[in-house]
């Protein structure tokens, strides 16, 4: 995919300046300078000839038809550009030139036209506003980025032009291979999505790594994410830009769901790995260009020296990875072969003076234990070290091996021609430990990621009709929440359990129903024009005896009727009271990119004050549920200790497959609340005690 | 101080070894080629001479007494070496012989007895098993590290020489200015708070880092650390190695209170700065020996490209900075001379044509901003960049202004000279926006440290001698705990409300006092045999009447009776019983290292599950333990929100402070719980509604 763009047989560049310094003449440049085998073709009415190179005074005038054109002309004349294009058959264009959607209302306009013009003729587009791209194996410059990076198997697409420069300029200082650049720009049509698939199915790319500011679509993103990790790794760093401010929060769980925490679901469901730094960023795509994946959790460090070993060790500690028990075999081996000051149990030291057969005596015994998927080589220059030497006899090993390697060589001066053979010899290395060990436990995270199935489809029974009609019902009322009755009603249509309950139309259905449910209970004005009730007075709890609750019934009827005269009462809604279970909180906020996204924590001041509460994208299955419920800080409160029973964990996970469910069949619901959801003790159930949902899509 | 270590007049090489790659002719020749302007001897009975040096047999035969000498022979001939050395005068010694304690028993009888002679000699020793020390500006490398590093302001110590090579090696490579390069080894006598101090006053030093695995002396490291940071900062690498086994775990607090813990609170406490890997701790010590602490908050961004820049903002967000806010004359200024499309609020976005005057006058006029303490530079190399030029005008810039100035430059080959220049020009520069934002996160941390006064001394009446009573007393009875009755006395004896309570001996006075306090009230048994008083029946809570007084009274004396035959039972303990306050928990776990380690957190789950706890090394006072309380994550609950009345956070302060007058006065008391503590609302004050003291000492 996109071939015209990486691959073109000839190229066209619209706008090429005579004079150095222009953006154009840069384009043109650059070109050349890259040393593209295909014909380029400088384009610009007002020149005969650039660099010795015949100019072309439009696009028809050229000598065939181009497969890429790149444009550099001015905003307001490049859609008539993109027709000759269109017209002459080309189907990939670039457009660098700025003044677009980014520049105010006027450019705005300007790109829709551009757009229009392109998607009629069938042409695909990157930019406008951008950098352009670089293809490296290609030999393909089309940027005006002066830099061309070595060639690699990174595949880098930026959201930011400068950013992108920067990187490309410091991949060259640090022997950083890519095989693609491409700057994104305003993403008018080509954008992240398009390249994750368009690389996907490229073999020259082992890793996709992303700088985003935002996706131009949820959708198109975790489609093509989805599809593209199962295969080839994607990391992303993604910055900032609050979009609070255009969400919904009237809902508990809407004021926690940022859209960090959504970009945060999206990652983890797509299986893209998030970095936080761009040193992190290609710290983990260089290792992952060049290492395979662990196959399983474990990990042996073998290091020349203490201090270092302490720190990475400390490191893996906090990444919560885990160091491999060495098998008795394997100590053995060891013994036989190191120094009697040597520490055998991981991690291995085999001292100060350990010279390149040291190493790899010691590497070849970890290589043959099976508790070991990973290999962390730690050298410091010593006196006596050989850092080349070693470096050499690594790459050696290491080419043999199927387990994954890394290697930190500390040092500058000392350990530089080292560290270029570990590169050539595919081995990832880092000046510092803490790095390497940060880059295993995202490998780490990855290879789990691989092993998650995908979300398996619900399929328990579910009454959609009721759902409709109720929301049908509420829209025609310009009702933007569902009243309490209707969600319960909604709840059980999809299996979810409510407090029983019956609107009382007189104090002795009242009483009988409160007499066959049993005391306590609590009773509630039901009226539609009421969505406030607490408000106006219309709930008691509490309810002990038949006296209290006929006095409930009047004290409530009359507050409603003077408070709200005019409101439809439909009567007393007389419901169990839920007593000494453990309360939770499962919640809904549409996220405006990504959709539904489920919030799952423990009740009031846990969410409220300790914000401890964990969010996916919807929809869920049962073992992604249970991960959820898992990971907030408080589990241990559900998981049962000191002698409590469990929490019945299932039914929460259920509840939350079942509301993520209802949220993906019912667009119309941005937001909802179960606040709080009841939870009994193991196998007793949990109940939906409070349930508000938020209705948009009305207008 | 340490002048004979780090300028001495002359030197003695014990051990040079006349074959090459033997530590003893490292250190010799890496003497020789640093260029050191004193006589270096080498010693050795075995040569006439080395490198067209004459050797000399033993020291008694060198033609003047060096002032310090650099032992490198094996480890038993250490010792007498020492001797010789005390017998000529010699003051500094640098053993860096391996072979004491970190080999064993055997060594540690050698180091010991080497100790003992210097300390009979009045010699001050470094090492042994070190690789010795370098001092830049008097071109003295007295180590076997063969990496002279650059002159510069940051003196270095490391617990791990080979961690110390690799830096010094780095730092070459990375053109890192030390002054100072000292690698600890075992620290038989010189620590980490020798160095502290004898850096602290000498005026090449602007910086001091250390990496450590532990301190030799907490109490040594407290005191000078302290006094050190108040004019000179301090940055520590502290790794693992955990000593939880080794502590009393038998409290709540002890049971959170990890070496970590304790390391965390004593660099609170004495303003070391701690750094997580050795890239942050030199990018902030490169800063602080380059820049000046920012005098107050407020972070204005200044950069050529939008993408970094909101890498930038995120991170200061992640670590809490402050952006200013930008005054209007300085966006008249700003509007002035910026073109149309730049940003001008902050980060101030000069966009990506930005040439160096337009740098010089955008930061004059940010120089000019009352609310800026610190700027942050961003550059990306774009077309029309000149990235050196650039780093001239703002050296220039920043060697007329106070404010603190760092810079990213990002990239590579494109931006190296410019590197070089802004380092000529004491202007920090990182690749990286998010790591120039960490190095001001810390400067502005430190910056508060420098602001704090020191903890005021306690001035509170208390009753040392009930308290020295009853330890004596639980001493005398060999108990480890302090009996609950005599519990509550020791925390009145120090102003701290205990529960109403009365040991009844009869039924009678058990009414008469529950009468008196009025019900509900709680009982238990009392006796100094009895400490697990639940685990058999002897506690009774929410008597409610007289009645359940009567029987609880039967039943709990008869369950002790039968439980524990033989014990001394003193009556029953009748107690007032608190309801309806919020629970709180303050606890004292004694460091091996540091002292008392005082814990604040919310009661129960808060502690056991979410560990929502914050630490504190004695002694505190009233604005120390302000700040404590209000670090923890749920502090909200305490503050008061949702029309909730705020809790007695003065009387939790003052409780601590108490608590930790009383651990820091009495040694012997080893760990402390108050558990729970009850607060009222504001003004209420706070009662210990249960205290368990836990002694040592008394073998």
């Amino acid at each position: 995919m996109l071939e015209g763009f990486f691959q073109p047989s000839a190229i066209a560049v619209v706008g090429v300046a005579r004079s150095e310094g222009k953006v154009g003449h840069f384009v043109f440049d650059n070109l050349l300078d890259a040393g593209y085998p295909g014909t380029v073709y400088p384009v610009n009415p007002r020149a005969n000839e650039i660099h010795g190179h015949r100019c072309y005074p439009d696009i028809a005038s050229l000598p065939e038809v181009p497969e890429l054109a790149v444009i550099v002309v001015p905003a307001p004349a490049v859609a008539d550009i993109i027709d000759e294009c269109g017209v002459a058959g080309i189907t990939s264009v670039i457009v660098i030139s700025a003044g677009f959607k980014e520049s105010g209302p006027a450019g705005g306009a300007l790109e829709r036209d551009v757009l229009a013009r392109a998607s009629a003729h069938g042409i695909r587009l990157l930019g406008p506003n951008c950098l352009g791209l670089i293809a490296t194996e290609s030999q393909l410059n089309a940027s005006f980025a002066g830099t061309m990076p070595p060639t690699g198997h990174i595949a880098f697409m930026s959201q930011s032009g400068a950013l992108g420069t920067a990187i490309l300029d410091w991949a060259g200082s640090e022997d950083l291979g890519l095989s693609h650049f491409v700057s994104l720009g305003n993403r008018a049509d080509l954008s992240e999505a398009d390249l994750l698939s368009a690389w996907a199915d490229d073999e020259s790319v082992k890793v996709i790594v992303a700088y985003l500011e935002s996706v131009a679509s949820g959708t198109a993103f975790l489609e093509a994410a989805s599809r593209v990790t199962r295969h080839k790794p994607v990391i992303a760093l993604k910055s900032g830009g609050s979009d609070a401010g255009a969400r919904a929060v009237s809902s508990h769980t809407g004021s926690l769901a940022g859209s960090e925490a959504a970009y945060d679901a999206a990652f983890h469901r797509t299986g893209v790995m998030r970095a936080h730094t761009v040193q992190e960023l290609f710290d983990l795509a260089t290792a992952l260009s060049r290492q395979p994946l662990p196959a399983g959790q474990g990990v042996a460090i073998l290091t020349n020296a203490g201090g270092p070993a302490v720190l990475a060790t400390d490191a893996c500690e906090r990444a919560g990875i885990a160091l491999a028990s060495l098998e008795n075999d394997t100590l053995e081996r060891l013994r036989a072969t190191l120094p009697d000051a040597a520490a055998l149990y991981n991690p291995v030291d085999i001292l100060g003076d350990a010279e390149p057969e040291r190493y790899g005596a010691a590497l070849d015994a970890l290589y043959l234990d099976p508790n070991i998927r990973a290999v962390l080589v730690i050298l410091t220059p010593q006196a006596m070290t050989d850092p080349s030497s070693t470096a050499r006899l690594l790459a050696d090993r290491v080419s043999k091996t199927s387990i994954t390697t890394i290697a930190s060589f500390m040092g500058g001066h000392s350990v530089a021609e080292a560290r270029t053979i570990l590169r050539d010899g595919d081995i990832p290395v880092y000046a510092f430990p803490e790095q390497a060990v940060a880059v295993l436990g995202a490998m780490g995270s990855y290879s789990r990621h691989l092993e998650r199935p995908d979300i398996t489809p619900p399929t328990f029974e579910r009454d959609r009709d009721t759902v409709a009609r109720l929301i049908a019902d509420a829209h025609s009322k310009r009702h933007t929440f569902i009243t309490e009755e209707s969600a319960s009603t909604i709840a059980t249509a999809y299996g979810i359990s409510v407090p029983r309950g019956f609107v009382a139309q007189d104090l002795a259905s009242a009483h009988a129903f409160a007499k066959d449910i049993g005391y306590p209970v609590v009773a509630k004005i039901s009226s539609p024009d009421i969505l406030h009730k607490s408000d106006i007075g219309g709930i008691a709890v509490g309810i002990d005896t038949p006296q209290e609750l006929a006095n409930a019934y009047e004290t409530i009827l009359g507050k409603a009727r003077s408070y709200a005269p005019d409101a439809v009462i439909d009567g007393l809604h007389i419901q169990e009271m839920l007593q000494g279970k453990r309360e939770v909180i499962v919640g809904v906020n549409r996220d405006m990119q990504f959709g539904p996204l489920v919030m799952f924590g423990l009740g009031g001041v846990y969410v409220e004050v300790l914000k401890d509460v964990t969010f996916r994208l919807a929809p869920l299955d049962q073992p992604e549920a249970r991960e959820m419920i898992s990971e907030i800080r408080g589990f241990r409160l559900l998981a049962g200790s000191r002698g409590q029973k469990p929490a019945d964990l299932d039914a929460i996970a259920d509840v939350l497959v079942r509301i993520s469910t209802l949220v993906s069949d019912f667009p119309e619901i941005v937001e909802l609340d179960i606040n709080p959801l009841m939870v009994g003790d193991s196998g007793e159930g949990a109940i939906a005690a409070d349930i508000r949902i938020g209705i948009g899509g009305q207008e």
